[in-house]
């Protein structure tokens, strides 16, 4: 058991938690929770760090996994949480391509750009699962989806959902479109988003918290479509927007 | 220019800011930032703090409204957030009945049972307000609208959705079930939510983020509803199932 947080192992899983850049030198990202490390496939999963009493009770879900059994005080160093549930591990990276995102039957896309929150990131994966969707595009200042945060609000969505960070969205959504799929920018000014067709090849395109899509990347979409608001509301969370469009293309592709 | 945080005033906001009970002893909530500021209804205003940076550049928005003008150290010391936007008000709490979520032309009723998270709390209001709700029941044990976290999440819909806390949420929903409203609890157990017709007096009832719906409060409902989710997603966040369902209703209200 590993009782010292000066520990070379403790010590850098503590250098990868608080730093990105860490990270992404070595290829991992850290997942926390008794759900998390149940849903970790095998060949992503690196190497746990648990408490005595975490290994004790869950300790089928150890086998054939690498581990380390730590001090109740080491775990508190590395987890990212304020009560920590006794187990975090280290997992390798996916390294998805575009045309992986591509690749899926009658692809269904979420393109988003410049996106900040990493709750909403977080939220989008798991309801873009729960919702069909065959992808994720993100514009490169997008908020990391390796980010704690992002990883813990996806509910376990990061192993499953593929997703592909892009140096160039306004580029890859005109080729998209160019390719044959329907591309939808999110808008204040647009039609209602219930007059469209969502059973063919979809991209969804959706914009900042703060300031929403960029002109450019509008302009390279086929279709500006609105969701309708009652009341004073000026803009939905970017979250809950997205939440709209993937179950109205759900809807669609299921029950039409 | 108020310049100690020994100020009697100052301390009184900072209490409130604190200390839930005495908001509520105080009959009050707070608000920060520009744009809360602006949304605040002139006969629930009670009292203003600003910096003098702050109070320069919007001057306008403070006519009629009773303020103090504080040092930045000040403002630190009153505001909820990290980075404080120069303005906190002290408001009016609301005090709605559940005749008052009635009252209503065809009434689209959002029941709320223990939710706990205030930034899911915080966007449903906001997305209720969007989707046309007209009013929400929260159980006793929900956490509380006026919490700060709550309130920011609602970008100002706080002041504009009826919400009303009931003792016993299962025996109000019992009753607006007899009074002619189609009652329907969201559930991983049900008939697909598109199969219902929501043009109707609506209430649709969300359960906690971990344990869903009580039984109890499931039985008091007509319809147990599910929302179709492909993958391994086990369950949607309380705001996200209350986005499907909302929009939902509103698209079936508006286009149908």
């Amino acid at each position: 058991m590993i009782t010292s947080t000066a520990n070379q192992k403790v010590r850098n899983v503590v250098k990868c938690r608080k730093n990105g850049k860490e990270r992404r030198r070595q290829d991992v990202f850290l997942v926390e929770g008794l759900r998390m490390f149940a849903e970790i496939p095998d060949e992503q999963h690196v190497e746990t760090f648990a408490t005595e009493e975490f290994y004790e009770k869950n300790t089928e879900l150890f086998e054939n996994r690498t581990y380390e059994l730590v001090a109740e005080h080491v775990m508190e160093a590395i987890s990212d949480t304020r009560t920590p549930q006794g187990v975090v591990s280290v997992v390798r990276r996916y390294h998805y391509a575009v045309e992986d995102i591509c690749r899926a039957d009658n692809p269904l896309i979420m393109a988003l750009e410049n996106l900040q929150d990493p709750g909403n990131l977080g939220i989008i994966l798991r309801t873009a699962e729960g919702a069909g969707v065959t992808g994720i595009l993100l514009s490169r200042d997008t908020v990391d989806v390796y980010n704690p945060k992002v990883v813990r609000a996806t509910m376990g969505s990061v192993f499953r959902v593929p997703f592909c960070y892009v140096e160039d969205l306004t580029g890859c959504i005109g080729e998209l479109g160019r390719a044959g799929y329907h591309t939808y920018s999110a808008h204040l000014q647009g039609t209602y988003f219930y007059d469209f067709d969502y059973r063919n090849p979809t991209v969804f395109c959706i914009g900042n918290e703060g300031s929403g899509l960029s002109d450019a990347l509008t302009d390279a979409t086929e279709h500006r479509i609105k969701i309708p608001m009652t009341g004073k509301v000026e803009s939905l969370n970017a979250a809950t927007a997205s939440t709209v469009l993937m179950y109205e293309a759900m809807r669609q592709r299921i029950f039409k």
